[in-house]
């Protein structure tokens, strides 16, 4: 029997700094005092400092270690939790102290500027934060690279694990050659019908009121969560019990609000139903990025913008917005909230020119790492990318390189892992139609079939295993984009009548 | 020059560590889904472990006693600080960290059983934890004790310093001798006017507006805190810049969120107008619960019960429920908010019957403390005082016992502090009107001049003196009773016509 006990109470510390992370960062961004910004950063500061050096500490580092050896001898979930915990370590010692100190202080402060300069499209007042950002991302990739994991790389590695820039051009190879041609053909197509009934008033009081109920839809247990408002949409959860998510309304913009509460509960759902067995270890999250994503795009889109679940709630909706949606039929409404343009907004896209927003952004963070592009050129970049893609000029920063908040974190390297979860989505879509009719199971009002299947295939292993592994559980196989082209090419083929 | 590198970048972290306090049990109280409690007070523990060996270690108890030997080398703040902190460490050291932990494992855990107990008025279901409290509490006035200071007073002393059994002992005598004598008297005379207008319903929404104009009013700068929704209404603040309150609002009792609000808010005021130069300290704060006490019932009551500032803001708020106030005019509201009557409920007391309140649970906590009243026996005792004190047979134990927060959060000797306050604010009120016309300053539609005058006397000062150096800075005197009896007896007197 090998002696966890030092390893446990360690480990709870070490949590602790977690929860606290949590609570902070979902304070700051939700409801925290503007003008105690700057304290709030020099605390985060201090934290990260006392994380880090708790994270380092020789006795934790050796336990490790000692552990790392036997690990054949632990459970399997055990185990795969102290080879990433080795790794992880490994890291964390090549990266400098007061570099990644300074960088925490950075985000943090720099957090409301950025806020601000999306608010008023002002590039140059985030700029400086940007610059150090990146500064520190490349450092990264010197500090953390391996004989086989270089530059970019090193930064994809972190966000999903096993997926390389090669992959990725690969993956990005088959959307270009078969989706492409097919979006463009679709999104040259005149409107299919008049959707200006969207552009009216939804007062934010009853579309927050409709998302509650959407959440109930999808059974996701409000003792476990909460919704707030935030610049930009995000989940954030710290254990099975405790997973909370923000939304962001638009008074002229209804779809928007619902396709993001559908989002981020499917993000939700998945930490709420992972295992209790795993509550109170470092696996109680999810597996990677890209799973992740790919259970809130397999809510929002494969189910949340299908016939099947507007039939069923499209009433609701109705009765919410009765002056709004008095002439709009259900078929109206579906084929709005699946009408395909060219757009400048990642998160307001639609399903099928989302990827391209994201080959975009790929594409960009590659020359940035690279070196190719200077922080100066990357709004003009950016701007000549969404002509080349779109054919549309951006107007203003806020509606360009400014729009998404990941840069200003440091998360350079996110951004492709939401196209490779859209992906899987779709053949766990293909997977799950073999077990059950999934569009007839929404008759029943709720999506507790669909969460049952999920939970089983995917949402209880939480981070105990790698996503292939778990991937492999679910589909039997392994990833193949080719469900995700076809998935999309059908739906729209039907839709767009082409 | 003292050296004080290592003893500031240590003060940090233990600054980190409070503000970590701050956010969690903001988020404890306000929002965080309920079926987190027990995870979150498990974490809670570990952050206390964390906090008692940060705080309990040598090297930073070895600094302290250093400065200690050379405090009067040091400014005259620091050494306050340092005196202060001496004293809290010797104190520390003198609680088993086990029973430390504990106890905030304990609380953290019962306070949602608490709120539920409050709910169903059902005292059994929260007592095993009050039992385990009340045994903590027991244990530390033998911990703390002095030559001068045991039992009670060692309770007492934590909250409001210099202050024993045998000085409120005195400060309740004076009370009951003048003041119950006209309480009573007052009391039994028959209502002034007809009241019935204040059951009727007042939206939530538009009462959470009136409260934000009257922060407005009160020149609270909204960028420096937030006003959210607690089962019982608090202020916390953890810097100058972020000072966030709670109200509870009842849709059949406007006055008392209204009451809420601005009590809440003079305590906001002065942590918010704490001087610059003392943030990043531990005396940030206020420098007592007595004084913090002081400042809120100095807003609630002497300005916020005062004829002059309804004069000015009545009209806004009749404008706010125009129905529900058609047809009360000022004189009458005046009378209704300043009505005396015998009740259950502490903080839905009138000005004049308040102190009673706090002389019941005064009584009970010696009782308790002394060993005298056993758990089981509380609500009992509580219920046999109102109706000796008040005439009322309490219903239930929501109205009774349950009532308050504090037990819950382990604080025995809180509830004097209130009564003193109050009594301070009186007779700042004497000394303010000295410099200027405090009910004519009203007339500007803002309290700038007043929170100016208070900032100048007490605010700035933060907890960097004693209570009782500020209040010689303030009054040019001591604290002195007989300011608050004469100035309840000449308001109520002219009111009821006595």
């Amino acid at each position: 029997m090998i002696d966890l006990t030092f390893y446990k109470e360690y480990r709870q510390k070490l949590l602790a700094l977690q929860y606290v992370g949590f609570v902070t960062s979902w304070d700051m961004q939700t409801e925290a005092p503007k003008d105690s910004a700057p304290m709030q950063a020099q605390m985060q500061g201090v934290l990260a400092e006392m994380e880090y050096k708790l994270t380092t500490d020789k006795a934790w580092q050796d336990e490790v270690e000692r552990l790392y050896k036997v690990r054949n001898k632990l459970d399997k979930a055990t185990r795969h939790e102290i080879v990433e915990l080795k790794k992880s370590i490994d890291n964390t010692l090549k990266i400098p102290m007061e570099e990644y100190v300074e960088i925490q202080r950075v985000t943090a402060e720099g957090y409301p500027v950025y806020v601000q300069a999306k608010q008023t499209g002002d590039f140059n007042l985030f700029k400086p934060y940007l610059e150090k950002i990146i500064e520190f991302s490349k450092k990264q990739t010197k500090w953390l690279e391996t004989e086989d994991k270089k530059g970019y790389d090193v930064l994809l590695d972190m966000y999903e694990p096993d997926y390389k820039q090669a992959d990725y051009d690969a993956f990005f190879d088959v959307l270009r050659e078969k989706l492409v041609p097919f979006v463009k053909k679709v999104a040259s197509l005149p409107k299919l019908e008049d959707y200006s009934f969207a552009n009216q008033q939804f007062p934010i009081e009853k579309q927050k009121e409709f998302c509650e109920y959407l959440r109930d839809v999808m059974c996701f247990d409000k003792n476990r969560g909460l919704m707030k408002e935030s610049e930009h949409p995000f989940t954030s959860g710290w254990c099975n019990k405790d997973v909370r998510i923000t939304n962001h309304y638009y008074l002229d913009n209804v779809a928007s609000g619902i396709f993001s509460c559908i989002h981020e509960t499917g993000h939700a759902t998945y930490e709420a139903q992972v295992d209790d067995g795993l509550q109170g270890t470092f696996m109680s999250g999810g597996a990677s990025l890209g799973l992740h994503e790919s259970q809130s795009r397999f809510y929002e889109n494969v189910i949340g913008r299908s016939y099947a679940f507007w039939k069923k709630h499209y009433p609701k909706l109705k009765k919410t917005f009765p002056k709004q949606l008095k002439d709009v039929s259900l078929d109206t409404f579906y084929k709005y909230i699946n009408s395909v343009e060219c757009s400048f907004i990642r998160v307001e896209a639609d399903e099928l020119t989302y990827p391209l927003h994201i080959m975009l952004r790929y594409q960009i963070e590659k020359e940035i790492i690279s070196g190719q592009l200077s922080v100066d050129d990357i709004p003009a970049r950016w701007n000549v990318l969404v002509e080349e893609y779109f054919g549309l000029k951006v107007p203003n920063d806020s509606l360009g390189v400014l729009q998404d908040v990941h840069w200003a974190y440091g998360n350079f390297g996110y951004f492709p892992t939401y196209a490779l979860g859209s992906a899987i989505a779709s053949q766990l879509y293909a997977e799950m139609s073999k077990s059950f009719n999934v569009e007839k199971s929404l008759k029943s009002g709720n999506t507790a079939k669909i969460n049952g299947w999920l939970k089983k295939k995917i949402h209880q292993y939480g981070s105990s295993k790698y996503p292939k592994e778990i991937i492999k559980i679910a589909t039997k196989g392994q990833f193949d984009p080719n469900y995700y082209v076809d998935y999309l090419i059908e739906k729209y083929s039907k839709i767009y009548n082409v």
